[in-house]
C-alpha cells in the first residue's frame, strides 16, 4: 500500500482510542469502595457496552448515543442490583462514557499522526458526546464527525459517506482506523484506507484474515511508525 | 448579563479570528515583489472578498465556500490585470484563504477561553476549507461546524439551527462571537448569546446601538477577561 496519498485518519473512539472497559472498572470499584458494595465490575462494563450495541442495533427511531449510554447505565445498575446512590452518584455513572480514559499510547500516538495528518473523529457517539470526551481525555481532533446528521450508524455506508463529504476527500485519501473489523469492512466498502489497532478484549477476530485490512498496528505509535516509513 | 450559564462559544472566522484582509495584502505584496508588480493590493483583498459576499448572496445552487473564493481569487488577478504567474503561483494565490493568520489576540484569547468553555467554529467556511485553516492558524476549536450540511450561509437561521442541534446545546447556552452585526443579529434570533468584536476594517456599525448585542469586546483577550468577571 502507498501511505503518500493518505490526508486524513478518521478513528473510532470507544475501545480503539479510550479504555472503555478499564474506566468503568475502575470507576464501578472506587463507587463499590464508597458504597460498600460488591459486584463482579467487568460484567457490569460488558453488560454496559452489550446493551448499547443492542440498542444501536435495533430498529425503530435513531437516538443520539449519549441517550442510549445514559439510559443502560441507569439500566445496568437495576440488573445488577447495585442500590443507594444519590442522584449525584447516579448522575454520574450514568454520564461516564463522556469521561473515558485514553489508552496510554493514544495522545502520544496521535500527537505524531497530526503532524502528518488531518484527524477526525468517527465514532458512532454523536457530536455533544464526543467532545465532551475529547476534551476529558485530551484527544486532539482536528474534526468530529458526529453520526446524527445522517441518522444513522457505523457501518451504515451513510455514516463514511457523510465523512468523506465533510472532509472533502476521496475514501482512498482517508484511512479508518479501528479496533474492529466490522468498522473496517463498512468503510473499505467506501474506498477507506483501513488499519486495525489491535486492542485487549476488543475484536476477537483475526485481522490477517480479512482481505478489506490494509494495516495491523499494536498500538496508535505503532501506527505512526508504520505510516512514517 | 449572566455568564455562568455559557457553555459554548462559537466563532465567526474571516475577519474576527483572522485577518484576511492583512494576509492577502502580504502575500500580493511578496508577489508583487517577486515578479516586478505594481497593483493596489488593499484593493484587491477587498475586490475579493466583495466577490465572495456577492456569490455567497446570489441565488441558485449552494456551493461550499472555498470554491466560490477559488473562484473569485482567480477573478481578481484578470481584474487587475496581474499576469505572469506560474501555475503553481496561481494555485498558491486562489488558495489563500486556507492560509490567512490570526490576529496576535487570537489564540492566547482563544487558549484562555478554552479552558472554560467549548469552542466552536462557525464560519460560512465549507468545514474542509474552516479544517485546513485552523491547522494552519493553530485555531484550537473543539468542533468545526460547517454549513454544507443545511446548505446555507449565515445569516440563515438554519446554520444557528445546526450548531445548536449538533451541539446539543440551548441558545442562552451559546455565545456567537463575531465582528460583524449581521451576524449576531442572526444568531439572537435562534437565542444565542452574542457579543461583538472590534476588528479595524470589518463591520462599521455602531455595537452601543444594536439591542441584540449582548458584549462588546476590543478583542478576544478582551473577552476572556469579561467573561471571567
Amino acid at each position: 500500500m502507498q501511505h503518500g496519498d493518505i490526508r486524513a485518519l478518521t478513528f473510532d473512539v470507544f475501545g480503539t482510542t479510550v479504555d472503555w472497559r478499564g474506566t468503568i472498572i475502575r470507576e464501578g470499584e472506587r463507587l463499590g469502595a464508597a458504597k460498600g458494595i460488591q459486584v463482579d465490575w467487568t460484567a457490569v462494563a460488558d453488560r454496559w457496552a452489550r446493551k448499547y450495541a443492542e440498542a444501536r442495533n435495533r430498529q425503530g427511531p435513531w437516538l443520539p448515543l449519549d441517550q442510549i449510554l445514559r439510559r443502560a447505565g441507569g439500566e445496568v445498575l437495576e440488573e445488577f442490583r447495585i442500590k443507594g446512590l444519590t442522584p449525584a452518584e447516579h448522575e454520574s455513572w450514568s454520564g461516564l462514557w463522556s469521561r473515558l480514559d485514553p489508552w496510554p499510547d493514544t495522545l502520544p500516538g496521535l500527537e505524531r499522526l497530526r503532524s502528518r495528518y488531518l484527524l477526525a473523529c468517527l465514532s458512532n457517539a454523536n457530536t455533544a458526546l464526543s467532545i465532551a470526551l475529547a476534551r476529558h481525555a485530551n484527544l486532539p481532533w482536528d474534526q468530529v464527525l458526529g453520526p446524527e446528521t445522517v441518522r444513522a450508524y457505523k457501518p451504515s455506508p451513510r455514516v463514511y459517506c457523510m465523512a468523506l463529504r465533510r472532509l472533502g476527500l476521496e475514501g482512498e485519501e482517508v484511512m479508518m482506523v479501528a479496533a474492529h473489523l466490522f468498522d473496517l469492512e463498512g468503510a473499505k466498502a467506501l474506498g477507506f484506507r483501513t488499519a486495525f489497532v489491535r486492542r485487549a478484549g476488543e475484536d476477537a477476530g483475526d485481522p490477517t484474515k480479512a482481505p478489506y485490512v490494509d494495516l495491523i498496528a499494536e498500538d496508535l505509535q505503532d501506527l505512526a511508525r508504520q505510516l512514517s516509513r
